[in-house]
């Protein structure tokens, strides 16, 4: 998470509305192509907004990015990547650098000192063990937010869009009588030159003192369990032996520390202080002393500082996430916060925007029910306050000193940590538990399997394989393709599928419409890529070895019989949508395809002409 | 490999030398930075002198590297990374966008067809069978020989090199009396400028009509089994089910042709015509038809064609790979030649230079006694043997039809396929067959393992974790740490090694001195990699589920009993160079230095001050 300033929060300026000033542009370094308006404008490129603008821009959304700041992030601040992130940013095929060149923590260690008993390693654990959590990469990638967040502008300057930087925003007003645009106002470079642009939508991912909150929540969200925090970044030269691992050490005199390494040969030290009433007076040397005396009787210098951070941190979650209009949102810090020490607050960050983008994607294509927007708020606004609890309970123990309940609480809470455990409760895109017996659950990322590709026998990770477009993905599963009523439910369902009067075809028939008139754009490495249907059937036929014990219909249902067909939907994010189960015996593929029908029906729409802004 | 051209070959001209004219840059776009020496003159900036180049380059060893085109390859040619070229790339963190972007291959289909059989699909295999070759990453890798280049070209551009193109290698001699450096003349650009620079060294990578290969050998190789191929790369609109396979298509009647699948959604087609005498009479359009003849029933079309080239090949070894005087070499095509049907041409190339670079590193430095580059010669010309005996019989039964021979072939042979099989003999630098109870044969790859780092607790893969640096690394495996005569064995060796009479301890701050002179380059990069050598402690715990049954001890050495110490040196080039196994109750430490001394002796010196050239 970014760092909260310890000053008092940034006054908020309601100005009126400029009409259309025409100098906004979208794209740096281009500053005279100046777009009016805009699909979707975000305020604030950290992580968060730049999840936001890689979705968008790659769904084919105009999508405008402001930052206060004239440069990128280059040291400091959030820096680890859980699994599920890094998941996340191998389902788009970013951060290939980040992966190659973070450092990878895949343990930690606990260390326990008292007057009595001198320093002494109590316990040296796998951080997320098999078998216990399920992810691909179980370890944390560490790398400083700049090297995350060029992962993120990367990928945008491959599709042709840039950060508008040195833009702060300054207000905003819903434009017309039915709420369909925002205007959005700003002041630009250091002269602060007002300039404005139209928006179908606003979101704010402007960090713990978010500016466009203001224009959700009559007040701030108010914040509980207030702690302050040191945070340094340097090479140490140290005889303490576990700088390589995640280590958290507790002296009864001086309180605990949180050692992370660090890439190029740096540590971090996350210090809690307790006795100070405010940050104001935690400088480097006092933190640096204060660690020198928690990990006596090691030696501990630094050989270079290259990041101080300061943190006061209050725990809350903004009461709204959206406006009634479901044109404004905040994601992110600006809608949640919390202590820096489970490493966290980036990867809940990117995550609600990951919920937040195919929406608004779907959403400014005029093909969403208003059902689907509600449900940011509703799931993001569930693991928020899911975040707060466990971090309450873990920020104590780190500094209550506990090994066993830290130790307990850690492995209680370790899916959740690791990001594949952020599951949403049951909603309209959400649905059928009853029939879900494996792994694959609605409201839950799908798990890892691997799956061989049929056209060209590659094994592939199935979560990884199909690039993300926005798309949904209808997973069907026969126990055995040879059988005659699985080949014939099969071409039912197709058939049902395909033909006029089904809501499939004519939702498909919209997107298409949709994504002929405003398509995505496309990278130079696109061309590397297969999105055709041919190349999505799979054979579950890897080997138990190489699976680690479960083939991919394993984890994902227990087990499908052989007359059996069940179809998993897959939302756009990756969590399952719903499931459907058939004893291909009994029943047609029509009566799948209405089953389809009817969950996409729930919040897809066919746009009336005089909705959808694209 | 580069294809052949089928005009004559290109004219010699032995010009005189022209001294020092100091016009010669080693830096493309900095033609006025002239340095009128170098260590290296490379020939040829295809795969082979671009390994090479990469190679020198990071040991830090000047550089030069001149090829005759004026731009790289963009399209065609080869193509097929090989398994061990791509953990040859992972040693050097080279192509990580290749590995990423290009088209992976893991089976093989064999088609036939006859006047009274319709074509069928006959057989559909795993390409690189687990358990028949031991390989991390089993699949043919497919990138355009541009891609490739552009690998090896980004390396060199990361460290400040680039090639000085347009420069076409006219001639060289021997310089002096003791010939320790030899004059290359070169004539640059269109108007034909002639350019000369001195170098310590001259490599011929100047492929199969090598100019170079003039200077060693009275009369260029003869080849035999002459046969003309062409080669096709386009998209192509099919309904032949298999070109995403690597497919061998036999028609009684036609001919046989072999399909692979290309990156960009392209395929490649590779057929080879016996009844045309030359490939003079060979066009694109001829070779379109005889692929829709054979494909029949099949139809075929293409919707695009990149490239279309046209081989005459024979298959020949040069008789010798460098001059007595150990001043000029060739490597790559240059020194062999062979059919493009087995794919190994540009994978045999790259490990030509590969074995070579370390060699001329250490030579340059005056570090190694004649025996190191001698064993470039023996240990090279055997593998261009192996793989010409191998090409005689794989590409007669492609062509011949017989598809139950093909296979069994392809099986016997799969290992050297792969590239993992290019054992050398024993020689000065391989020894210790004895000692050898597991899958590290002296002369051999080590296999690929699975280790814990010690440090860090990151499961790593050994052959992998430590850069290549030029420097040999010597594994001490123990049995078990905790006993105390493996303790007392390691102590004895640390001691007997680091002692100031230790031919180790001399050899290394021999080495020490001359890198200090002549340090190693850095890339921006490097200051993510931990080169220390705290880094190089493993344990192998890693559960035999995830190492796929075996340990690293059971891999590499069969077994290493509870009192045993066994040490491999494995040579900068990843080959075992060679082992020794002691029981630790028995023997101290200062027997294994000894050994130590003795082996590293035979081949490296501390250098005369009138040697070396560094």
């Amino acid at each position: 998470m970014a760092p909260h300033a310890t000053d008092s929060d940034v006054e908020m300026s309601h100005q009126p509305s400029k009409q259309h000033e025409e100098t906004v542009p979208n794209q740096v370094g281009d500053e005279m192509a100046t777009p009016v308006n805009t699909d979707v404008c975000i305020i604030g490129a950290g992580p968060a907004g730049l999840m936001l603008a890689c979705l968008l821009v790659r769904f084919g959304i105009r999508t405008t990015v402001f930052d206060e700041r004239s440069d990128q992030t280059t040291v400091g601040r959030a820096d680890g990547v859980q699994p599920k992130t890094i998941e996340t940013m191998r389902m788009l095929g970013i951060g290939n650098d980040l992966m190659r060149l973070g450092k990878k923590i895949y343990d930690i260690c606990i260390w326990r000192g008292s007057d009595s008993v001198s320093l002494t390693r109590v316990g040296r654990e796998t951080h997320y063990p098999d078998g216990i959590v399920d992810i691909l990469e179980p370890y944390i990638l560490i790398g400083h937010q700049g090297m995350i967040e060029k992962a993120f502008l990367d990928d945008l300057h491959e599709r042709g869009v840039e950060v508008a930087r040195s833009y702060q925003f300054t207000g905003c007003q819903l434009r017309s009588q039915n709420k369909t645009s925002v205007l959005v106002q700003s002041s630009y470079g250091t002269a602060r030159e007002p300039r404005s642009i139209e928006a179908s939508y606003l979101v704010g991912c402007d960090g713990a003192h978010s500016s466009v909150r203001n224009f959700i929540l009559e007040a701030p969200p108010r914040g509980s369990g207030a702690s302050v925090w040191g945070v340094l970044d340097g090479e140490l030269d140290t005889n303490f032996p576990d700088i390589w691992s995640k280590t958290v050490i507790f002296s009864e005199q001086y309180g605990s520390i949180l050692i992370i390494p660090r890439e190029r040969n740096m540590t971090r030290f996350y210090i809690e202080i307790k006795e100070t009433a405010s940050a104001k007076d935690l400088g480097e040397a006092f933190v640096k002393q204060r660690a020198r005396d928690i990990l006596k009787p090691y030696r501990l210098d630094w050989r270079s500082v290259e990041w101080f951070g300061k943190y006061q941190v209050a725990q809350r979650v903004a009461a709204k996430f959206t406006d009634p209009s479901q044109r404004l949102f905040i994601a992110g810090d600006a809608s949640h916060a919390h202590s820096p020490k489970a490493a966290q607050g980036m990867n809940t960050s990117v995550h609600d925007t990951w919920n937040l983008g195919w929406k608004l994607n779907l959403a400014a294509r005029g093909i969403a029910k208003p059902a689907l927007l509600e449900s940011y708020e509703l799931e993001r606004q569930k693991i928020a306050r899911d975040l707060i609890n466990f971090d309450y309970e873990h920020a104590n123990q780190i500094a209550g000193g506990d090994a066993d309940a830290l130790a307990k609480n850690f492995r209680q809470n370790i899916r959740f940590i690791s990001g594949v455990g952020a599951d949403y409760a049951p909603n309209v895109i959400n649905q059928g538990h009853d029939v879900a017996t494996g792994a694959a659950q609605p409201g839950c990322n799908v798990p890892p399997a691997k799956a061989t590709r049929y056209i060209d026998a590659n094994p592939i990770d199935i979560q990884l394989d199909i690039p993300v477009l926005g798309q949904f993905r209808v997973y069907v599963f026969l126990g055995d393709i040879t059988s005659s009523t699985a080949q014939a439910f099969l071409s039912t369902l197709s058939c049902a599928v395909l033909s006029e009067n089904s809501v499939l075809q004519q939702l498909s028939e919209a997107a298409e419409q949709s994504y002929e008139k405003c398509p995505r754009p496309s990278a130079p490495e696109d061309v590397y890529t297969n999105p055709r249907s041919e190349w999505t059937v799979y054979l579950d036929d890897v080997p138990h070895l190489d699976t680690k014990g479960k083939t991919c219909t394993e984890k994902w249902l227990g087990s499908v019989g052989t007359s059996e067909a069940v179809i998993v939907n897959v939302r756009p994010d990756g969590y399952v949508g719903s499931l459907g189960r058939w004893d291909t015996r009994g029943f047609s593929g029509s009566v799948a395809a209405e089953w389809l029908g009817k969950y996409y029906g729930e919040f897809l729409q066919v746009p009336k002409p005089d909705l959808g802004t694209l």
